[in-house]
């Protein structure tokens, strides 16, 4: 059940991105190459987050997927490319679900706080069968050359990007302490997430129901007088305080 | 260069351990069949370590041990078998360059500030080829049922029971506070150490070099006045406080 919801998830997101290209223009229908061809990836991401990027091989592909080794070659030259893709594709399918939300919320603290937040919730709702799929890629092969560690740090490294653009924007907009030191922010917060997202792997119960606490334990050091001390009470406080400047 | 030194770390790691079970009267020489399974474990690991688990093969090692697959078979039955001896190797890798040495030291805070020392150093010292061998590993098998997730959930688990325990000796000990959470705390320190090793591994200069004076700032909140203030001052002022108490 667990698992039809996750794929149902990747495959609504994939979707999703699929009608946005085509309103930007790419008007013709997918050939069917190409429907092939996204079939393969969706299913190498799909053994990926639950067993590591070194699962995926074309003979495991075409065992899945009942199609000839021959026939996947065509598509895939090489183990590389076809790992690419899957990465490309879990970078797409968190961008959907993380980056790209958050960013349409406004600039500053409110986007800073969205970004933990939709990453808590891309876990809760656990999109990537498995683990969350770059913590084991990056951990696994960022010390790798070549294409795909290339690839992995690049969707790893957009991840920290967001996060710091957003604590500068609020320090910009004096709402966080214009002295502190921005990266080091966006670390501390990275840290913090995978470090809840550990201690729920490990079983730890009310790990991921106490991490918007944290994230927001964290954010009341830095936040200026801009932002009034009652928002900071709790994180029930502190939505009802950013759903207000919104509105 | 890099890579033989990784090598010779482990190998030196796993002669050691030989040893300790000789003396502790397992007297006779091992098999020529024993060596080569461990040279097999050995080779299994380098390539996990580097790729991931699901990188290691019959097929990979027979071309790199230059062995048959038949004779690989011989000695494991089964790609389980093989990936459990693997992780059973890691974890006696980490527990001598970490756990060990750290409960050599005197128990509560000495301890709990040298499993973090010594945690830091076997990154920094590259033991494992490619990142940290249990992250990679933990993030992507934890959900995993079966034997391999659960011996890798338990390599994972001995690392926090024993932060815990070294907390709550400290508290015992009167020397962290009494109310503090030994869990949560045990919880956090791992995080931290997680996040500085993502930062490292993310080519932030200097995210090693101050790994322990953020672990230094988590203590300094919750340490007593049994622990002199100038003592928390820095990391240097703080070992040299430990290397009195023990004198």
């Amino acid at each position: 059940m667990r698992e039809d919801h996750v794929e149902t998830n990747v495959r609504a997101i994939i979707k999703a991105e699929v009608r946005k290209s085509r309103k930007t223009g790419e008007k013709k229908a997918a050939s069917k190459g190409q429907q092939t061809r996204a079939a393969v990836v969706e299913e190498a991401l799909r053994i990926a987050s639950a067993e590591g990027l070194a699962a995926v091989t074309i003979g495991r592909l075409a065992s899945e997927l009942k199609m000839s080794k021959s026939g996947l070659f065509a598509h895939f030259r090489s183990k590389e490319a076809l790992e690419l893709e899957t990465v490309a594709l879990a970078r797409t399918v968190f961008a959907a679900q993380v980056l790209i939300p958050a960013e349409a919320t406004q600039p500053g603290l409110e986007n800073l706080w969205n970004l933990c937040h939709f990453w808590l919730e891309h876990i809760e709702e656990r999109v990537f069968r498995g683990a969350y799929f770059f913590a084991g890629a990056f951990f696994e092969r960022a010390r790798q050359g070549g294409a795909v560690g290339r690839e992995i740090r690049r969707a790893v490294r957009e991840c920290r990007d967001a996060l710091q653009s957003a604590v500068k924007e609020a320090q910009k907009r004096k709402q966080l302490d214009r002295e502190a030191d921005a990266k080091q922010i966006a670390f501390d917060l990275n840290g913090l997430l995978l470090g809840v997202y550990w201690a729920h792997l490990m079983g730890q119960w009310g790990a991921l129901g106490q991490a918007r606490d944290k994230v927001l334990e964290r954010l009341r050091v830095l936040a200026t007088e801009e932002v009034p001390a009652k928002a900071l009470r709790s994180v029930r406080a502190f939505r009802r305080y950013l759903k207000g400047k919104h509105a």
